[in-house]
């Protein structure tokens, strides 16, 4: 038991931001010793807010604080697994934003590494400690609607992203599907065995160049038989837009349709209500209970809810996704979600 | 202009009786003169309600009879295409229930006979008549939410029908499917170029063993590069589900979510509603709105809403998602809705 | 047992067209003989239609006519009572609109006349057909909720109708909140015992120079204690709005929340459904319902389900409620819901 | 400009420990210096919680330390007054939870306190603060449905409050209603003139006993003629419900429907959603928004949202419901919300 462990947070951009309010507001969990920033700007905002936590932009003083237990990592994508490395080498836990790395040789160096250390790794999938998800996921574990026999799971952002960010993204499978990739194996409790992906880039020729895509389905079957279909949009046109729904033998369960103020207008054009625009507002919770979880797992020297392992297999998916659009045809996942061969597959259906 | 044509209707079984109540109660908009079933125990009820319609269990006499303009047939499937062509033949308007048949060759003959007489023909899709499919389609083509760029479009039955249906049913997707066809088309106002079809039998060992399958999910692509999702399923778990989104440029319509009664209970479990059952209370007014429509069509000598084409068209992407199915990859489909051979794709993919 | 009994219909305008096309669509349960209005245009469209039913504009053939057995009443409202007498003396069932009558006489002369006969009567409150509030008057009769504690029953028109439908409507609470009070005394199962009406003009300078108001609530206390409050409003400014809310000692039912067409719309300014516009599509089935059970009724020589007593109790309500209104205090009812005099009740309060 | 004010907490309850976490989590906005209650278990929590909060049985610290500069009074309702008046005397800010007192008299005494000390003074009436209702006050202010012509206020608890709570909670309109009172007045921009309550005790005998209420609906008139009605009851069987209605010229708003999880669940029941169960949960982010709003105005010397004449005029609304019940008639309110004599009244409509 370690009682209210020192953490550090890297990277204090939007999303670290959030984690700095969760951590900052729960001294009862944990006691937040340094922020570490490469932009000194960013630290302004800590230093503006309190006194009591040190800023620096020199990370390398976060690995060498014995005071630190744990380490928050929400800097940029491409340091993820740097990061990770460097923490699990000094033995700190390690809370990662989703995902470790873009490919799987860094994602495998950074399990490694957190193998070999034997420290503790969470991955941010935070829909997982979502109100509405959590419940589903503990409806369908009690036998609630029975056997899982499909899930539907889209996901729509409001716009595109900058050009910027989608050139560093790794593409809308391993950027943005990713996360419904993680939703389904949890909701569905087992790795798919197939996969066929199809995806177009509609939104503007910026993303079509990019060799990227912009709007997919994908399907996947499960080895029960079970289906699932995953919906992604970068451009909904009407703002955030995440809904799941698992059918099972004796019923079905709809997770979303959140609106951001429970209020409905009655005019001459029908009715009305608003929605929740977009992640941080809709997973505003989520993002608290996952620090939370994990400060719990650190403390208690428990195992954590979302492992290294998660990260990898979502990756891994996102991965063949891309495979399999390139190809125009599914493919198929051993029990190590290992795309087998193409020409193997094309021999047993001639 | 026929003012009041004579009607006949052949087949007065479960979808039978809809439309036997709705030529009743329209005299204004047509003279329905006889109702023909083999079967004399359906016709008892005919009789029971009405004195002023013959009934008979020859229906040679509909064919036979000059103040019969018109003829709905909701006769077993297997007699659809002859009874087309016989009333075709004979001069005569069809209405006919879905689908004109479970293969291309009656159905190209019955389209022909058609052709030929210069007869009108429509088909059953009465979901085009539902207030809310018919909003959606008029909203879309208004341009209401721009360029369509994806759609999903469920269906589930309450639970599977028996197996004797089931053997003459010519599987999931020229059975049940064959609605979603016909929708997605309609809604994209455009005919796809690629499609992919995943399926399993999880109701039970019947239907596996007779081949067939109970739950599915269809990938289509069309032309421009949208995408749209089928999610089909024989057994809900808990009652009839027809649901489509829509999503375009600039935001999505949903159509669906309809309840039986207008109440919701709330107890210390939470909120209730009721449902929809199943598809006749679902469509009663879409049963009701085709009819109508058709019977306009005949009298005003105009053209019908749903074509045999219409019906052709989701029939050869219910046999394309059957090969999809059996190849385990996806089919591409020329202008024609023709399958592109494998061989040719294979070896472009290779 | 009466198989089919002929029936007349008085009055074919607005409502009278919608009971024409139910009679003449369900020739099972009667044969509609003939349709008497004053006004030989409406009859146009009864002829437009059909051929097989009379018209008449002479309304004294319905009563003379031994065929019929049955007459539906939907002529204006200052008729309905002295069609009541002529067809009971006649010995004829009568369905009728509301009111029976704008006073407690004429009401009064109906009912002894109807009584006399020993015929059928049943009063046009179709709500009690409607399928959310008859499930949940059911439930409520089952103990679902337990005892009733409180009702809450809004009705609100989407806007003023003209002028000369006003002068002569009997005001607001003898033509609007009439539907309210018989709903609220069939739900609680009980009478009132006590009521406050509060009233106001507020659409327009025309209402209160009548003498009328076009806003209200009224508050019912009933012998167990439940409370209820009625909410009308002439104008809503957005469409039809009916709903009510029962609560019990074990949770609540809500009644309504009716959509014209089940499709949702979401855009970059929230998620937006159409809504009921009118009292005739909002109860199309209701109006549909309560002619069959009248048909029944008659057919089985059954009691009716909305008797003339349940007519004379709402309009005693709302002479009742005007009264409170104009005194400004709350008045009381004895258990033939007769006014309670005032100096008996100040000198109890003093 | 007082940047971070120092703040004390007076109470460390159940609402108590909400605003700690509150005032524990926003470093940037305040100082919490010091947790004062006369129970020293409730400030275990929050020594074990944090160090850097002194926490203190004795009161009289709190007034005495120059470092504080605000008070938030979250003990018991008796003791609200006498701090209040402390507070100010000590040239202290004052945020204070409802109500200032239970009777007018000691609210007055506070009232002057504060006006002669010319300290903040703001009243917890935390659903100003919640996203609904602040939506709606902003968009009524805007116009969006034109002049407000009818408001429903409806609050249910789950279930009583035990005995002793209820034995010293002033009884139902001033414990309960005094919440409705002050959204009715905000969201309706005005004060009544006219009062009606009706109410009854039904969930058991010692609430009669007490010669309490635990049901009631209270009907208000305002100057423009607009109605408003409030709705309570003790016990919905069901979980807690706050639903608010305004009914304009030109359409309506409905804030409420809140769900405690974004989850559905379909089975062969029908369709169930889970609901908010209390308060805490409804008004979490409600009740961080009022600290942070009095935490502004005390920072920036600004006017507080909800004042104590705010919280005095509930109060006056809750004795005048009261007399209202007592007397069984309406009660009329002059300009300051002081009841005009029965007697007058009588005379005026005799």
């Amino acid at each position: 038991m370690i009682a209210r462990p020192g953490v550090a947070l890297i990277g204090c951009g939007r999303i670290g931001k959030v984690h700095f309010r969760t951590l900052l507001g729960r001294p009862d969990l944990c006691n937040l010793v340094t922020v570490a920033d490469a932009n000194s700007e960013a630290l302004a905002t800590v230093n503006s807010m309190t006194s009591r936590v040190s800023t620096t932009t020199d990370v390398d003083q976060v690995f060498a604080d014995p005071a630190i237990h744990a380490v928050v990592v929400a800097s940029s994508t491409e340091t993820h697994a740097s990061y990770i490395i460097r923490a699990a080498d000094a033995g700190k836990a390690v809370f990662t934003e989703k995902p470790i790395a873009l490919d799987l040789e860094q994602t495998d160096a950074a399990l490694e590494a957190v193998d070999k250390a034997g420290v503790q790794l969470q991955v941010g999938f935070q829909r997982r400690f979502d109100s509405g998800y959590a419940a589903a996921h503990c409806r369908i574990q009690a036998g609630e609607i029975g056997k899982v026999e499909m899930i539907r799971d889209a996901m729509r952002d409001p716009e595109p992203p900058p050009l910027k960010y989608l050139a560093r993204s790794g593409g809308l499978f391993r950027d943005m599907t990713i996360h419904n990739f993680d939703c389904v194996r949890w909701l569905m409790g087992a790795d798919p065995v197939e996969l066929f992906a199809a995806g177009s880039a509609l939104t503007g020729r910026e993303i079509d160049r990019a060799g990227d895509i912009d709007t997919s389905i994908v399907t996947l079957r499960f080895p029960s038989g079970a289906l699932a279909s995953i919906e992604n949009s970068r451009r909904s046109g009407f703002g955030y837009d995440v809904r799941t729904e698992v059918f099972g033998e004796r019923g079905g369960l709809l997770i979303g349709d959140s609106r951001q103020t429970p209020i409905r207008r009655f005019d001459s054009n029908g009715v009305h209500e608003d929605h929740q625009y977009f992640f941080l507002e809709r997973f505003a919770d989520a993002y608290r209970n996952e620090l939370v979880a994990f400060l719990d797992a650190v403390s208690n020297e428990s195992p954590v809810q979302v492992t290294g392992i998660d990260g990898r297999k979502a990756l891994q998916l996102a991965i063949a996704a891309e495979r399999s659009r390139e190809l125009g045809i599914p493919v198929r996942l051993d029990d190590q979600l290992r795309t087998i061969s193409i020409t193997e597959r094309i021999n047993a259906n001639a």
